[in-house]
């Protein structure tokens, strides 16, 4: 193992870096889609890295597995069938099949290789994968979203990388739409939504997207996420009704029968109340 | 004006780094005790920099400033006499200073040079200084403390840089039984404790130096901070009693006068309440 070193990565959308102090390239391989590295670090377990882009540390993951996961499953009344585009890594999933309501649970992450990596170098995100609710698909998700038997669905997480390759297209009115038609009338879409502090105009694009899509009531949810530029990210819940509001089944929550290291019924309470200077940007929470 | 260039700040502690979008230097200064810098950046407004470590940036210091003073300002039932240690930015004294209640608030920072070149460069931070309660000293905090007057405050605010160079003697118990002895019975110490994800060691260390000089409850609150390492920081809130329990006068947060950008009265329930793997650590919240 060759001496600590520090890998820096500067994201241009934010105008801020973030790095880590790497040991070593442990693996990388270029997928037909993307180049994939993992390293070790000092103090972050194993990190990889996509297109030179951070994904996920063993170390933090678990901020946004739990918060892209679970806000929006104790927000559906009954959550039972529920996909997942992108997400390769496994994690989301993991949090998913933890909600005994859960019948099924498609992921469908267009690179294959990004689940291989996770099995070999994240174990513990994909400990739920031979769940028998589980599918894992290697596909293209904006088709599988299109193919979608129309109100199926109960909640689709779109856990994707930045809005830019392969990820761009899950980012415009024509797959929400899909998305929309795939939902059944009370169902809920939820997307990583990047940075609230210095990307809110890609949030509000976003809003923008899904209401020409037919959704119609928005929440914006923050999460500390260290690993990723500012170290506070965001997802974004949408309905289709018009004034739907956001209340949760609290408790639910308060009485899950699961762990969680992060997420409590609490800490959703005070994730979804509105922030004055996002509210003020995005007109609402 | 140079080509913007990125500037990384690697942090030993977390094993991650931070960096910005910088597009020159505006101003240094070597005071008697640290090396200030300012830069000027693409997205972030102006920089500040204290012997090479991030301090803070024009975007998002309200974050910082709001969460330190405010949580522990509405806890208090009644806080009329305010120190703060260190903040020579001023940006702490500022958000106090909202508080209709307080009658007298007392910065004390060893280094002056920190308060003019905040006065320069984040004018908005300074823009309390007149007012008649404000008293703005440049000396030993350490001292300071340790000459105040026994039982005659309701609220000390230790904002001050990280527990290295002239900071180190903030993080020890002889410091805080000079704030113990200096607080009212019901009087409550704050201090900055760094990242809640990566410095869980240093927050239970600091709680039990704490600890040590005789206070005896404690509620760590964490914050978004994406200008310090892992952009999630927290502060400690202290009391002399113990189980003093840290409910809030929530109807005075929610019925507040004043402006805040991140602060409200459900952020504040929500940065309470136990995070599972923070409490886990550190045996309580």
């Amino acid at each position: 193992m060759t001496e600590p070193r520090w890998h820096y990565e500067p994201f241009e959308p934010t105008g801020s870096a973030i790095g880590f102090r790497i040991t070593g390239k442990l693996d990388e391989v270029q997928s037909p889609f993307q180049k994939i590295e993992i390293f070790g670090s000092t103090d972050w377990g194993n990190l990889m890295l996509i297109d030179g882009a951070m994904m996920l540390t063993a170390r933090d993951n678990f901020l946004y597995h739990e918060m892209i996961a679970h806000p929006a499953l104790f927000t559906h009344a009954d959550p039972q069938r529920v996909v997942i585009i992108g997400g390769g890594d496994c994690g989301t999933l993991r949090e998913v099949l933890k909600h005994p309501g859960v019948r099924s649970a498609t992921q469908c992450d267009i690179d294959e290789q990004v689940t291989r990596m996770a099995e070999k170098y994240f174990p513990e995100l994909c400990e739920s994968n031979g769940d028998p609710r589980a599918e894992l698909l290697f596909d293209d998700g904006i088709a599988y979203m299109a193919n979608c038997e129309p109100g199926s669905v109960d909640v689709v997480i779109v856990d994707s990388t930045d809005p830019v390759g392969p990820a761009e297209g899950l980012f415009n009115a024509a797959f929400f739409a899909s998305c929309h038609r795939a939902l059944k009338d009370d169902g809920i879409l939820v997307q990583q939504s990047e940075s609230p502090l210095m990307q809110l105009e890609l949030i509000k694009a976003m809003r923008a997207e899904m209401g020409k899509a037919g959704f119609a009531s928005f929440q914006t949810i923050p999460f500390p996420q260290p690993c990723y530029p500012t170290g506070w990210w965001s997802c974004t819940m949408a309905k289709k009704a018009a004034g739907a509001g956001f209340g949760f089944r609290e408790d639910d929550a308060r009485n899950k029968a699961f762990d969680t290291k992060y997420y409590t019924a609490d800490i959703h309470k005070g994730a979804a109340s509105p922030i004055p200077f996002v509210a003020a940007a995005l007109g609402g929470s």
